[in-house]
């Protein structure tokens, strides 16, 4: 699938000429956000990949702080523009800023390929400081939209990432450092299993995050020793007592 | 104290001028750095303060990013050029990014009263993005050195910091949150206790981190629950056996 499928390409090349007349004037300059969205589901973890064209180029979505917006408000803006989504729990995680980080060609050329000549020195060739941010999502309640210059969205388990443009690698295992530090706090905050579930689904949702397997027994002594769970009580259903128990998170 | 006390008026204002005219062609625009250096000392957590004159305002020690420095080398010399220290453990913690964040006039009102006038949409005046970082230094180690534009480089106690300019308070409280986190790994990077310790100077570190009390017995369960701490054997001294064992950190 190309962009070319939803736009046309004079639809493409004026959207990028308009881009990169206002973009300088509309945002601050050498800042830009990315954003690590990562899903559960299946018994994966999942994180959002952009494709440039048809081009084997992958990033994570991104964008730029307009010049009268909250950090923190550029990047709800950007999670929604791509997911359609409000309101969820965003978490900065670190600034990438190493000087070469985005030195490549790579976007000007998936271009030039359409027939769309980048100006040299246009707004994407600066030195860019970028902002990221993780969130975890529910990714059966999301819209996923590319945008222009993007050809495709798609979910990519954590263990079978590409090579993806920029050091957007390297910004991924940071989220996923970030996101096992603290998970018990995060689950509650993320809102991310249905309000009661069982001891070995959180597992799996453990093993997603560490990406290792644990003992059930060990699990759940550590799971039970962080009093953030609450036992229910098992309904009387007629059936047999096979029925595993359900926990919920506590309210603080 | 006056900065003119180590500067003539004469000195500062051409100092001031040629940083004026070269902030632009040295330093990316619109993002800066910003460090909150701890001490632990005489049970006290401490942080480093800079003060603006003989004005009441303080702040913490700060800088911009050359345009072909890395981020993390940037903190890095900023902090090199306020403590002479090199090496450390900086860790970055934050990216402060709200549109009021820098605000005020109390910078170049300083400079007025001393016949500084720093010209409109001047290089301080514009939109900053501030990516933050922290450390934990050990106070008698360092030569700290407030720079041509500060007066004063001073240790606050963390209970007893006064209201300080842009959203620093702010920036603090975060640094305090994430010395925190994790607090356990991060003595063992920060090498800030001597080689050996009892086990009531590692609680009176963590009482000034935390801001509270602990159990002596209760501090001591989860210590040594945490699989990071070796007990030496006692040494026959001849004395009687009322000497505290003592812990060191156990080499991963």
């Amino acid at each position: 699938m190309s962009f070319l499928k939803r736009y046309t390409i004079q639809e493409v090349k004026s959207g990028m000429k308009q881009y990169l007349e206002t973009a300088s004037e509309m945002y601050l300059p050498g800042v830009s956000i990315d954003t690590v969205i990562f899903s559960f589901f299946k018994n994966n973890l999942n994180v959002l990949l952009l494709r440039l064209d048809d081009s084997p180029y992958y990033v994570i979505p991104g964008g730029y702080i307009e010049k009268n917006e909250n950090l923190d408000d550029a990047a709800f803006r950007i999670l929604k523009e791509r997911t359609g989504i409000n309101n969820i729990y965003l978490e900065q995680f670190y600034t990438a800023g190493n000087t070469h980080r985005n030195d490549n060609n790579f976007f000007a050329e998936t271009f030039k390929k359409m027939g769309i000549e980048l100006p040299q020195g246009n707004w994407f060739e600066q030195r860019f400081i970028s902002v990221c941010y993780l969130a975890l999502i529910d990714q059966t309640k999301v819209n996923l939209e590319p945008g222009m210059f993007f050809t495709e969205c798609k979910w990519e388990n954590v263990q079978s990432i590409p090579k993806l443009l920029y050091d957007h690698n390297l910004v991924i295992e940071k989220a996923i450092q970030r996101l096992q530090a603290d998970l018990d706090q995060k689950l509650i905050a993320y809102n991310l299993l249905n309000e009661t579930f069982t001891m070995a689904e959180l597992q799996k949702l453990y093993e997603a995050v560490y990406q290792k397997e644990f003992t059930r027994t060990n699990f759940q002594r550590r799971m039970l020793g962080l009093d953030i769970l609450e036992r229910l009580e098992k309904q009387y259903t007629g059936k047999a007592h096979k029925a595993p128990f359900l926990y919920r998170f506590k309210l603080k």
